[in-house]
């Protein structure tokens, strides 16, 4: 019985509403994608097309200076952003445990990348591996921290005499809360020791903590890792491990939540099937 | 009594071995780490000396060919770098549906960022909004896709006279075919239209269904977008979205199992418990 409850023939009622429902959900997807587009163009073209101009006009200044022709400058080029990563040494250990930390989280900031194949061999069966590995500690690690919190949460309504009972609703407050800090006190950090603005410290960490992870901005980056203080080094790492681990538990307790309205709907309809 | 289930006081035995289970994930997971590192350090730091000492050969004999001091260098460098993303329009309205589409999906390649504030404030926006509703779609559409191929396989089966029972590993093993299929079609069709090696278009479409994308290889970066066939276009969104639904479709059925799996203990406990 199970699986026909899951898995509908075509042409049940259910069916059809289930079908109704998700291409609801892939309209709505595509309408908010049209919108999304429609703003980043009128945001970003405009300021595209005077930064364009800006370039230009930089680059004409350059090559009468230095006497240079269009290929000269061009090779120039390519030579300058082939090798900008090498600017900066990637992969000694701390560099490539940041990289490997980066792959495992789904960030993939991109700030350092393989070059050789066999760099990119190991790094696609290093994630293919490592990632349901990662996702289990990131859930799991989660769970526990419900507990935590759950704990806490019960011990200091005892104090307070009240009832005992801690609701999902209060978890999640605190889940929220807790996001909401450690996002907060993440750019504060990067603010104060990358020199960024507030706003791009603050993108920078949401960036992170969706694991969206442009790239744009990247912590430890400006010198190498071995001139960084350790502790800053922790601390990076240690930000997105536990603001990831804090979207986990948030993510986890969403799960149990359908887990449990899943089980009282085939419960119910267990019991309406036995009268 | 459930929430009692979900998080058992902190004394239990059973409380006890879910600690010490997650804290085996943890450690797993950093030795993990670790290994990774090491990998990564000795396949790639002897290549970044060498193209490091190639990139300061360059420089130099450009530098005395140009007759250009080292500050004169550093200003071309920075007016390089900071303006290279302008050689191409990013932002017209296929760039940013596709840089939505990016941000949606959680891949993030960061071959287009924002550098206007707003820019940055709206795609923050965008993403608290866009990617629960973007993640229920693909979950909606991944549980369709689900009915669909166990239907076809029930035909199927019947056709050849067999059981007209449908397993979760039957389901699974089509669905991983599908992936392989994706995948294979994906890195051939990238191969052929980028020009990239075969290893790396495979590199490309491994990074993007797994959402790390790093960047290194983005589609359609070559030349403007209007330049590129419509039908080129589509296929590189429909890749992204095509594959991330299939994989959605094996992540629903596994949530399914888990709560299937959570059924029947809750049951057993409960039937335990009335005896
Ligand atoms: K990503
Ligand atoms: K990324």
């Amino acid at each position: 019985m199970r699986p026909s409850l899951r898995f509908p023939p075509q042409t049940t009622p259910s069916c059809k509403i289930q079908n109704c429902k998700t291409l609801a959900y892939i309209i709505g997807t595509f309408i908010y994608l049209i919108i999304g587009a429609t703003i980043f163009d009128k945001l970003e073209s405009s300021h595209e097309d005077v930064r364009r101009d800006h370039y230009d006009k930089n680059i004409s200044l350059f090559q009468r200076q230095h006497n240079m022709s269009r290929g000269d400058f061009d090779r120039l080029t390519s030579i300058i952003l082939k090798n900008h990563q090498y600017k900066k040494k990637q992969w000694q250990f701390i560099g490539s445990f940041y990289y490997s930390t980066v792959v495992l989280t789904l960030i993939g900031y991109g700030h350092a990348t393989p070059t050789t194949s066999s760099g990119k061999a190991v790094t696609i069966a290093y994630a293919l591996i490592g990632i349901p590995m990662s996702l289990i500690m990131f859930q799991s690690v989660g769970e526990r921290l419900n507990s935590l919190i759950t704990y806490c949460l019960k011990r200091l309504k005892r104090r307070f005499k009240k009832s005992e009972y801690v609701t999902d609703m209060e978890l999640l407050t605190c889940e929220a809360l807790l996001s909401v800090l450690t996002l907060l006190t993440g750019a504060y950090m990067f603010y104060l020791n990358e020199k960024w603005s507030y706003l791009s410290s603050l993108y920078y960490c949401l960036l992170t903590l969706t694991t969206i992870g442009f790239g744009d901005f990247v912590p430890l980056q400006q010198k190498n890792y071995n001139e960084y203080p350790y502790v800053y080094i922790f601390f990076t790492i240690g930000f997105i491990l536990t603001g990831l681990t804090i979207l986990a538990s948030s993510s986890n307790l969403l799960v149990l939540k359908m887990v449990e309205t899943d089980t009282n709907r085939i419960k119910t309809e267990q019991t309406i099937a036995h009268e």
